[in-house]
């Protein structure tokens, strides 16, 4: 095997381009002086157009999880009554964080790997006039499942004015996000999935709606107290010392987006989970979700006469191609294979050429090359360049 | 001016070491993967040796003001009482961390620029046995001082039980610290002082007894709560994704410091501090601090006779030479030359050259390399090499 070659094609972290590599090895700088100031400026009106919104977006240092949490405490209080859809493992984490500070949870528990539908939603809300809030995850990482929360507000907003806050953290950045449009409240993101840079940072979006509720909240912890950085952020700074290489990195990213153009960005990703799924069925090899619920940036694969495990230990010993596993009750059983970010049309042809060779070398029977071939008729119908 | 020349000399921030910024620039990995996990057990015992601990640290992607919000939350609750220490801006943080949960605080306020008296401590502890927890600054970032922690833990121990509860963030790693000698029950620092590394890491080190306080506790939020940190760090995992690059470079710079020797990252530290002193004094120009309460990583000036802040932008635009202002009531009233983390006693010769050139551009009347002189003097009188 060629040393040092890595193929990093889990659901984040994602690689990260050369010219962001080189933006993050920038020498340090004063994180009170004008530069940091004029770095802030520059990002934030970037920042915005990914969130489709024309308000601020709150950077914090922290990984997404933490983000998940700020969106829960500056909102919400202990006692108070919220609905989370659960739809896999991240679903579950906002359950976890609501029940961390006593908040009173409604589950709404969909199948592992299917969407949630947003009329089921609405009756909970409407049977639980209590519920102050609605958390939903855009893309369920641990099932490849994208939920429809383009439709989620307008449709609890029918019965409810509970906020809408959305775990963003494996797509936004890669797909259309149109959050002022779509009524949502509060969506959170990290850096280490379409944002193409490693983990530390997350972004905290913010309608009027909810910082109306915010500001009127008292209890909204230290750290994570959103009013804080929205303050600073006004004045071009930040509240505590915020890790600056990933600033500068995340500055070249959002550049390199507005290079390709936002909506290039998204039919890159859409094309890549197409030319990938059309790759499986060729093979016949199921798909965890349905063409309609897969999300575009990452695709469960679930294998029904092969050892997931073993695919993955061959791939990674072969070719240093490393794919996720199943997490909870899908360990073992499926496998992930990440497509956002710093991945191109070209990368997941290479991606899928080395499965094939895995697969067979894992003693599954494929017709070799068949994969391959479907992936690249996807990009030829599409008139699509790479 | 040479383009692209930039001195950092503020208290963090401070300037990145090649091999660090090469080590962060790797190509990322899977956070759940071996790699990682083998990168997280090489860090642990070098980290240990740092903090002077047989306890494993656990490390939180944040701010350092993360870390001091998971050193409050994670051992006391919310109608507790605490003792706070306050010997500038960064004590006055704790008091605001504790009021934001509704802690109950007993202030110990000290003048700014002067340390704390270890007895005037035991004397509020001794008065107020309800006292749970006693925070303290080990170097006072705000003002220079360098705060005898060291004392205080077998101070405080004579009359209660309280934890000890030290920010150690601008000076851990730069200066000894003997956690567990000296009695300490939770250290909190950040990456962005004495560890060369940009901001974005936390380290928190927990003894013994604040473990037992910790897990006794069930009120300890989510993404600061440490007890998820501990139990996946005993699998050499993290509970939440880690900002990689930064533990890439996290590992290069142990690496650097063990190299060194940390006995002589320490004696580097306290020659600059004296060499920078030094140099002031020769100059006639006041210091905030006595000798004896004076920090290691960072000297505080206080001018009589001349203009910080006009002194500040000269050397900037002259030289790219930053140095720090003062924070609330002292601002502009003094300034702050850091001298920690990558930072050579040359360095520190370099420094007071260019600050000697712009006193003389700012209309201060010095007798040129003066300051310089005696601060080579002090290096030839210690035998110091570079």
């Amino acid at each position: 095997m060629l040393a040092d070659q890595h193929f990093l094609r889990i659901p984040g972290p994602t690689p990260i381009p050369p010219s962001v590599q080189r933006a993050m090895s920038q020498p340090m700088i004063g994180h009170r002086g004008s530069e940091t100031s004029e770095l802030l400026r520059t990002i934030q009106p970037r920042l915005r157009k990914v969130f489709g919104t024309t308000q601020d977006v709150v950077i914090v240092t922290g990984s997404g999880t933490s983000g998940l949490e700020a969106a829960v405490v500056n909102t919400v209080n202990p006692a108070d009554e919220v609905l989370v859809i659960v739809t896999g493992a991240f679903g579950a984490r906002f359950v976890k964080i609501c029940e961390a500070y006593g908040i009173v949870v409604h589950q709404l528990t969909v199948e592992w790997g299917k969407a949630f539908d947003v009329k089921d939603v609405q009756a909970v809300v409407q049977n639980n006039p209590a519920i102050k809030a609605v958390f939903a995850t855009y893309c369920e990482t641990s099932t490849g499942v994208m939920n429809p929360v383009h439709l989620l507000a307008q449709t609890v907003k029918e019965v409810s004015d509970a906020l809408i806050i959305v775990d963003g953290v494996s797509c936004v950045g890669g797909v259309e996000t149109k959050m002022d449009d779509w009524g949502i409240d509060v969506i959170v993101t990290g850096t280490q999935k379409a944002f193409m840079l490693p983990a530390g940072l997350t972004f905290i979006a913010v309608s009027e709606k909810a910082w109306n509720r915010i500001e009127n909240n008292s209890n909204r912890g230290f750290y994570l107290d959103l009013v804080k950085y929205k303050s600073n952020l006004a004045k071009d700074t930040t509240p505590f010392t915020p890790a600056l290489s990933l600033l500068f990195g995340l500055h070249e990213a959002l550049k390199m987006m507005e290079a390709e153009g936002l909506d290039e960005v998204y039919a890159r990703h859409k094309l890549m989970k197409e030319m990938t799924r059309a790759a499986f069925k060729a093979l016949a090899i199921p798909l965890l979700t349905t063409d309609e619920d897969a999300a575009d940036t990452v695709t469960a694969v679930s294998p029904e006469d092969f050892d997931a495990e073993l695919f993955r230990k061959t791939i990674k010993s072969e070719f240093g191609l490393t794919v996720a596993g199943g997490q909870e009750h899908l360990k073992g059983k499926i496998f992930r294979v990440g497509h956002m970010g710093y991945c191109s049309p070209a990368d997941v042809l290479q991606t899928i050429a080395m499965i094939e060779i895995g697969l067979v070398k894992s003693g599954k029977q494929i017709e070799i090359g068949k994969g391959v071939a479907a992936a690249q008729k996807i990009y030829v119908a599409q008139g699509a360049t790479n």
